[in-house]
């Protein structure tokens, strides 16, 4: 039997591409609207997983999946970090020069500026995805028009390359993680991924991160949410190097549970490595 | 002379009531279309002061903002906090039951989502700017339609208040902070904001905030950026408490710089109460 797998977006997305990656072609992948949707698809059993961009290494975490990781009763079964590769794509036949009006998500075209700043009358225009901006040029037409998508995305609306890797800079990856109902035991290089509230003592993070330095315990991330209903008040995320279960982790686990107002572990998984699509 | 102070947006958003609530009447508000050119204003001498919103409490930080922070010569000379208000405006004799379509920022709409729930056949469609969205109403003469905004906006575009205070979630602040050309010495409450990258030593973040928590200086919030060009590798923005003039301070921040390889000091200002428009 299949895996069925949600990510968001449409057909060609790049979370697509990463759910192709991580779970080979032995997987089913469903698009569906909203990050929102696809924990729910989890949480309530229409699909085995899901797969969900958390940081992008231009421009950061993807906050909102920060919080859903939080409010969701699902745990982290994996990672993948893909490199992203933006592609200028129109119908066949038609030439760079017919090209009037490029559309794409904002952040695909803020990756891809450089190049679009060598473009002469063309008119860049937000579009609210990706490959839903190829999907529209292939549908509509547009013989004027090009899409900035993933190479994914020209073969499914049978668009043309007609630029290959135009983003600015080349050190682009999207981290995804994997989602699942169950917890793993991962069997290399594991990680964990915690969430915590600090209690309002002096030196309280401080204090928090000591139960991690003094254990020799490296912290790879952490990052702050504020908490909605107390303004200036904070949400940490952080992820630890090695697995939960490891004797001197679940002392530093429980050593945190001391200093903490809010703790929840969100899983121990393998480090992903990186991928080209 | 008048005060000159840019923000971005258009006449009516809430980053021109922050820079009324600071700077008071004595003061010239001229509205830019994004972040940057507000930097730039300052940096270039087009104008004193910027308004920049770095933080609301219910959606968290506004990053483009922490990456201008760290690129321009700009120094944070003070600091604002926006109790955030949202109102339904539509042009007069135009009752709720007319209303059709509600345009604003998504943003403003995800704020609103309750109240928008209780309206029965209505198209919620997300715009570019809540005050823009005021602006179309009033100047199209839209008597089918209504826009989220600032009470400011009313005024300015000659709409009604159909129905005021319309936020899920009252507790709804934004943070603004005032940046200038030059370092300022903060009279009372103050605070001070500093960016740094951490060394590759095991610890690092724990051994950079000891350099606070050992001297009893409160760590009052902690955020991390991706560094672009160096996939999973961060900078972090911090702001402790006092003025980093003071003794142990100077020795904190010194100390700090033996354990970094990127330091800003972003200067120390006065602690913002909560302002209501």
């Amino acid at each position: 039997m299949k895996t069925i797998v949600s990510y968001q977006g449409e057909r060609g997305a790049f979370s697509e591409q990463a759910a192709k990656a991580y779970f080979g072609k032995n997987s089913t992948a469903i698009a569906r609207e909203s990050f929102h949707d696809i924990f729910q698809d989890v949480a309530k059993r229409r699909s085995s997983y899901a797969v969900v961009p958390i940081e992008n290494s231009l421009f950061g975490s993807v906050h909102q999946n920060f919080d859903l990781l939080w409010k969701f009763k699902v745990y982290i079964v994996g990672e993948i970090k893909l490199r992203i590769k933006m592609n200028l794509l129109a119908l066949p036949g038609v030439t760079i020069k017919d090209v009037r009006y490029v559309y794409s998500h904002p952040q695909a075209l803020g990756q891809c500026e450089k190049f679009l700043r060598t473009l002469k009358r063309v008119a860049v225009t937000p579009f609210y995805d990706t490959a839903g901006a190829a999907r529209m040029v292939a549908e509509e037409h547009r013989r004027d028009s090009a899409a900035i998508a993933s190479s994914q995305a020209a073969s499914d609306y049978r668009l043309k390359i007609l630029r290959a890797g135009i983003e600015s800079d080349h050190k682009n990856f999207t981290r995804f993680l994997i989602i699942g109902r169950k917890r793993i035991i991962p069997r290399r290089h594991p990680k964990t991924s915690i969430i915590f509230a600090t209690k309002n003592i002096p030196g309280a993070l401080f204090k928090c991160l000591s139960v991690f330095a003094l254990r020799n315990i490296n912290l790879l991330k952490i990052e702050s949410r504020p908490i909605v209903g107390a303004p200036w008040e904070y949400l940490f995320y952080a992820d630890i190097e090695g697995d939960a279960g490891e004797f001197e982790r679940v002392n530093a686990l429980n050593h945190l549970q001391e200093l903490t107002t809010y703790y929840k572990n969100l899983g121990s998984y393998e480090t992903g490595g990186n991928v080209n699509p």
